[in-house]
């Protein structure tokens, strides 16, 4: 199979359906967007060795990553990705049937999450893997979920359960769409970010631009079972692991007291929701402690795998 | 400088403006699109080692070359390039201020051809250096053209003249994206692309989509001054270099005998364009030769640049 025959392959399995109108194959896909009001647009490398390690992961898992970790970017927006755009790089070594791997993968993903696939770019040469994906949402009515919005009091909330990723949840997390649709058409949600970096360090994204600071309650981390088993590996704490591991892909997001409460007590929500701490005028990031005892914590991160 | 630092440098160096809502700095950008029918997107990846050499172009080249390849995928649809993504990976034993020189001549290029930088990604790591740029154009009003309605007896046009583009025109080409407007809007164009591959194959893609063959006389094709050049260097035919180099980046198109006069002869027009061919119901490609004579010709091209 040469590289022709490839893109022939990834054609066929990309039905253009509606609001397409020119899909894979030309020199530029056409999307209809007179029903939209606007468009979110964003895009995210993944490179062999820093984001995945095609040693340890099958072509179809990474595949697999490429586009949930970008579609979950558009999730962060309390948006529903619809669109992708994929540009591998590969090795030349690597045979076409390593890239055809990584597209069943990704069009494995794409249904799973009523997603297509309307372009992209193939080249092979010295280089390691390397994965792009643009991802498109389509956005009508309510408006996009921003960083910077977050307000004084607000209540800080994060999804599900947190920490130890690496073991296995960043090669197959699920990128918390329904969850971000649904806080952003029911809800006034004022900030939102997904995890990508670390739970400290994203929610310091979210103040950085809002101009404020926050105190979280340790006790109240939703830890992860992966954060405990993570924990007997490394010998630090489960917390540790809960507030500064990477590729969690859960979502922070903030409202003010009386939101946050509908939120906590709504029974749409399938997966946990847990109030974490509070925004204030204060700047900087404040950790109350086992002990109740409130000191300053450094935003601190992940630096990406490997 | 700091990879911070330089995405801070990048948000200061992007002003948005309307209609972009969110620019760079969020999860993903967001674009009010009420008043466009529709969109249009691409994808293109530069490969040092490929599409340039990092070792004979300088980054402020190579970043202007990233912008102006990509645009040219939306140039060819006839549409206008308004946004960018651009997403690099580069060496980690570079410093963060290689890519801010890359960054100065995407900032160039982009003022000058009026395009919006709204996101991107910057990865460090085991990797040449790769640049990514993902277009979006808004379209109101006239629909993009594909690639895939030519039609039997439609005439074969380009802008410009052809060849010999490695020996400098690759990396300081002007996208036709006046012309590809102009064309769009005032013309009934059947089908179009541009010339990436070489003008044999990428009209070759024309005619596989459309389903048709054409006639081409090698006798009108437009040689440039650099294709001349070349030939005293390779060895080979200037029209051998026009009809094969890539990266000319100029538009093939084509359009009914009536619209091609109309088109040959208007002032609006501040480059050439020249009719080379025909547009035939048998499939394949023929040309004919200075001596008059028809012979099939395959539609080979540039294997890129090295």
């Amino acid at each position: 199979m040469g590289e022709l025959d490839l893109i022939k392959w990834i054609r066929k399995h990309s039905n253009k359906k509606k609001p397409v109108l020119i899909g894979i194959g030309d020199d530029s896909a056409v999307i209809d967007v007179k029903d939209a009001d606007s468009i979110t647009v964003s895009t995210d490398t993944l490179l062999d060795g820093t984001h995945f390690n095609s040693a340890q992961s099958s072509p179809k898992q990474i595949g697999c990553k490429s586009i949930t970790s970008s579609i979950s970017d558009i999730a962060a927006m309390g948006c529903r990705p619809s669109f992708v755009l994929v540009s591998i790089s590969f090795p030349a070594k690597e045979k076409i049937d390593f890239c055809k791997k990584i597209f069943k993968g990704i069009f494995e993903t794409a249904a799973k999450y009523n997603v297509q696939l309307i372009g992209g770019d193939i080249v092979s040469g010295k280089t390691p893997l390397t994965i792009n994906v643009t991802t498109i949402g389509i956005v009508q009515g309510r408006n996009p979920i921003k960083r910077y919005g977050a307000r004084q009091e607000d209540v800080i909330m994060v999804t599900g359960k947190l920490g130890g990723s690496i073991l296995s949840k960043h090669l197959k997390f699920t990128p918390r769409i329904d969850e971000g649709v649904l806080l952003n058409q029911e809800f006034k949600i004022n900030s939102m970010i997904d995890i990508s970096d670390g739970l400290l360090t994203d929610l310091n994204h979210i103040l950085d631009e809002s101009g404020l600071g926050a105190v979280i309650d340790e006790r109240l981390i939703p830890i992860s079972k992966d954060a405990v088993k993570l924990s007997g590996m490394t010998k630090k704490s489960p917390l540790f692991h809960a507030l500064t591991d990477g590729e969690d892909y859960e979502l922070i997001f903030t409202a003010s007291k009386t939101t946050a409460k509908k939120i906590l007590e709504s029974p749409k929500f399938k997966i946990p929701i847990t109030a974490i701490g509070r925004v204030k005028k204060r700047k900087g990031l404040f950790a109350i402690d086992a002990a109740g005892i409130e000191r300053p914590v450094k935003p601190m991160g992940y630096e990406h795998m490997v």
